[in-house]
């Protein structure tokens, strides 16, 4: 299939859900990003496959019984079970507010298709989210507990879900809805002299990371850094990566109508 | 791999919900049978996979939207996708009732994985389904709004699931939760003279609903018919057919232990 025209729309567990509070879900937020994907939609059509996060739903189950760290006794089955179940949970929140917004998502269980090796994709079956994204379909995923060939099960990120599909379906771009502006120089919390990067090639990217630790060029807490290393993948095939805050109205909707908006470009550089 | 030691149970719709009350499950009976599982394996060990029905659930919807008769307008398509989300709401309610008896179940969405043609699955991806068998989860299925690829979408009965996956994992047993004793020489409701068929071969069985209509031989009333076809191919291939009433106390965990219950057995037979 030719996948152009679609996009990638990953929306954070920290935009979602509040992050401090286990279980609960930011539904005032949740109900305006239905609103603004359906009015980018009404504007003008694409494909969009929307992959969402965590946040307090399926972090702290998942913390509790150490489902990343791998299979190592029998009660962390139930750990397992109960960390999918959550994110079951919050993702038919996310659904339901778009089917309310009438539109046609649907709900797929990463788990279900997808098993991992080590942590990373390995089996991948994609016929019902490709014949889903055929119909028309929004199809709506989430970061899920996973099964692990190596490691018996594992947590597979929302990022990581979101790259793989954005380069097995050859997509436009990738939106990616976080809690801050986007990149910045320093933690914005932390230093008031922090700036935010607007656009920042791979290369640069990369050497920057690799001084993470004693660096001061770029900010890579709360889990900034492994979103930006999957990210990068994509964005070397030449895919549009564009981070910005979901938290903020019309983000998303402008982002998703191809419109500039505040937040950080990933872009494809040689040196 | 090899999968002796494994059972297919199905849990009827008509069984785990009251199916003429939209969407109200039937917790007493879903927590009985969790202990009567939970029970029976700690008896003796054994491999177990789960299958359940929608009733009040999954049928309501599915009917107000069309979704067995296809794809034809762009309405149905919420349609389709509520009636998936009120399989998970049900499906959780099994789960957490089968972890709440320290049971590792773990839910599977048959959408995820399976595509029909013509309302027969098609594309079937089983990878992360066996190796949660390997680890010894119990994966917890349920019949499901699924994509078609001639239709569009279509549901998917529980029956086909149980009857596909008891082959592909040659199973020993496939037991059927239902909510009548078994299979009937006429409509027990209707014909005091109706007398239950303990034991049946599959040539029996065809012949006589090759009469269906005007027999008097064999009830097929109440969706039996369409479970019986599903169940001939397994016990063709020599795998042991138990239907059995879920409703009543002890049948499904004699039933799993391999103790005979009050039932109907279909059995392999050649004339």
């Amino acid at each position: 299939m030719r996948s152009n025209n679609l996009i990638l729309l990953k929306l954070g567990g920290s935009v979602i859900t509040f992050k401090n509070k286990a279980l609960t879900p930011n539904m005032e937020v949740i109900e305006r990003l239905a609103r603004e994907i359906s009015e980018a939609l009404e504007a003008q059509p694409f494909r969009l496959i929307i992959v969402h996060g965590g946040g307090s739903f399926g972090h702290p189950i998942a913390a509790e019984y150490g489902i990343a760290s791998g299979f190592k006794e029998p009660t962390q089955m139930i750990g397992f079970s109960k960390t999918h179940n959550a994110m079951i949970s919050l993702n038919t929140l996310v659904v339901e507010a778009l089917l309310n917004n009438g539109l046609p998502a649907f709900s797929l269980a990463p788990s279900s298709f997808i098993v991992t090796k080590s942590g990373r994709i390995h089996s991948l079956h994609m016929d019902a989210l490709r014949h889903a994204v055929e119909l028309g379909f929004i199809p709506v995923l989430y970061g899920d507990a996973v099964l692990d060939y190596d490691a018996g099960f594992t947590i597979l990120s929302g990022d990581q879900i979101v790259s793989k599909m954005a380069i097995e379906f050859k997509a436009n771009r990738i939106i990616v809805g976080v809690d801050v502006d986007g990149l910045y120089t320093a933690d914005p919390k932390a230093d008031p002299n922090a700036q935010m990067i607007s656009e920042i090639s791979i290369d640069d990217l990369k050497s920057l990371m690799g001084r993470v630790g004693g660096s001061r060029f770029i900010d890579v807490t709360g889990g900034m850094m492994g979103k930006i290393l999957e990210l990068t993948v994509p964005a070397a095939m030449g895919i549009d990566v564009i981070i910005t805050n979901a938290l903020k109205p019309n983000n998303i909707y402008r982002a998703l109508k191809g419109e500039s908006v505040v937040g950080t470009r990933i872009v494809k550089g040689w040196r």
